[in-house]
């Protein structure tokens, strides 16, 4: 069976914009049982700012007092060289740089132009190395910007082309707000792919306008093996008002299922863990699988009888 | 550009479990806003017993008001031959027979084995002709029931031979509790148009497990032009508890707008037409788009500046 490879981004992208201060011994269970139910890769939390992002001003705590399951990757997302020592010293197993296509929502994100992002980078890589931290890169806006519009496949690709001259193979591309669909995502995830070989390429989506799982539908079927997504959909962006948040960890994992992709993720379990989440964020969660029952309840009920 | 025929299924579909009346002044206003809006194809209301839906009680009256736009096609779904009988009366241009791909669930909804309801469908096609009313029809939970599981695809070919040994053509292959997957719904519509070239084949889905629209795009991915939406997400069905409605027009309407399909539906006045559903529902819709507004919108004015 084909294996994805999937990232459970509820712990930062999930909680980086939730209302509620989600207290540090409630996450480590949560990103513990996350491990422990087979997700294979974790962003864990943000090293950021804690003015900028006070949700997640714990990560320090959070990443030493974790257990590390043997296998799974714990992962966080850094803006800058600052965050980058932080990520090193509490043993991150990679680092997340994240950039944007739209040279407006850089701007507007970071507060620097995209050039500019990547001589931040530089300083990081030259950091990591000898570490046990890895970079890996993302593309924010890949698919479109709310500030600037389209964005071209090139302006993308001139980016991939930035990370990997940096050593970085691992590259997201991030619809952070919604606006990739079908055709488009096929189009750039097979370009990408054909491009540049030697890069490992991820896909980041967002169900902000429905089209979440038609778009990972699109990208598995032109070989994209590697997805984020958040449990019970949570997560967002400021600069997308409306929006609703990642794709949906429970209902993307019983799609793969029942496709027949292998994902190494105990289902009923990640179902279970909604109840758990619910509490920590104190209101209830999107996804569908999580009110309707997996369609495997139903056959094999009935089945049974 | 590939045209894509859509049905708009709310005022059918989306009230028949609405537990508010909708008056029928209000039905009235949405078919002719809905057709004016360039729907092709509306399924106005049923004609069953006024016991079993009482919502839909008034489908002689709303047939014998609404404007009917020249080109629009208005259907109704009809049970058994007294229907049909008030069908021809209304001058409804098709009536929808619906057998269910599962005994248990045939018998559950409609109290009689699939055999049955074929001697029935026999009826109803002898009593239609000579008469302006066409018959279609549809074979609920195609791919799968919650009171049976799996339905194999020989039961779904076998229905789909029943229909066409009656001269009925068009045929939508339901999914009505949500039970579908992307490679099951390809393969299947795959392999229908592939068997009975004869056939005009539609599809009816549901978003109960939020796989709706990366079904739909597996189905346009095999040729399907022929989708069932429904405004809001309305709908549901009372044998799948939680399950959420049909698959969104506005939502669906969308994605195939950014995908160069032509539907002759203007996006921007169903968005608008969400405030007088969600007044004669008397509660919130679902859909995306409703809610993040259009990835057109952000493209338009981004590229104004």
């Amino acid at each position: 069976m084909t294996q994805i490879q999937l990232t459970e981004v509820v712990m930062r992208d999930g909680l980086q914009i939730e209302p509620s201060n989600v207290p540090t011994e409630t996450k480590l269970v949560l990103i513990d049982r996350l491990a422990a139910l087979g997700v294979p890769r974790l962003e864990v939390s943000s090293f950021v700012s804690p003015k900028a992002v006070p949700t997640l001003a714990d990560a320090d705590e959070v990443f030493a007092r974790i257990k590390r399951k043997a296998g799974t990757v714990y992962a966080a997302l850094v803006m800058n060289p600052r965050g980058a020592e932080r990520a090193i010293v509490a043993r991150a197993d990679e680092v997340v740089l994240v950039v944007s296509a739209s040279e407006a929502h850089n701007l507007a994100n970071v507060g620097r132009d995209i050039a500019e992002s990547f001589k931040g980078f530089a300083t990081i890589t030259a950091m990591l190395k000898g570490t046990a931290t890895n970079a890996c890169g993302a593309i924010a806006m890949s698919f479109g910007c709310p500030l600037e519009g389209d964005v071209p496949e090139s302006r993308v690709f001139s980016i991939i082309e930035n990370y990997l001259a940096l050593g970085i193979r691992q590259i997201s591309l991030a619809d952070t707000t919604g606006m990739a669909y079908p055709t488009q995502v096929g189009s750039l995830c097979e370009r990408a792919q054909q491009l540049y070989p030697e890069a490992v390429f991820g896909l980041h989506l967002h169900d902000t306008r429905g089209l979440g799982l038609a778009n990972a539908y699109a990208a598995l079927n032109v070989g994209m093996r590697r997805f984020d997504a958040c449990l019970g959909g949570l997560g967002g962006c400021p600069f997308a008002p409306g929006a609703s948040g990642n794709i949906c960890t429970e209902d993307f994992v019983h799609m793969l299922h029942l496709m027949g992709f292998e994902t190494g993720i105990d289902l009923d379990g990640l179902l279970d863990l909604r109840t758990a989440m619910e509490a920590a964020v104190g209101h209830p969660l999107l996804g569908q699988v999580g009110k309707a029952g997996t369609r495997a309840q139903f056959t094999r009920c009935a089945t049974k009888v």
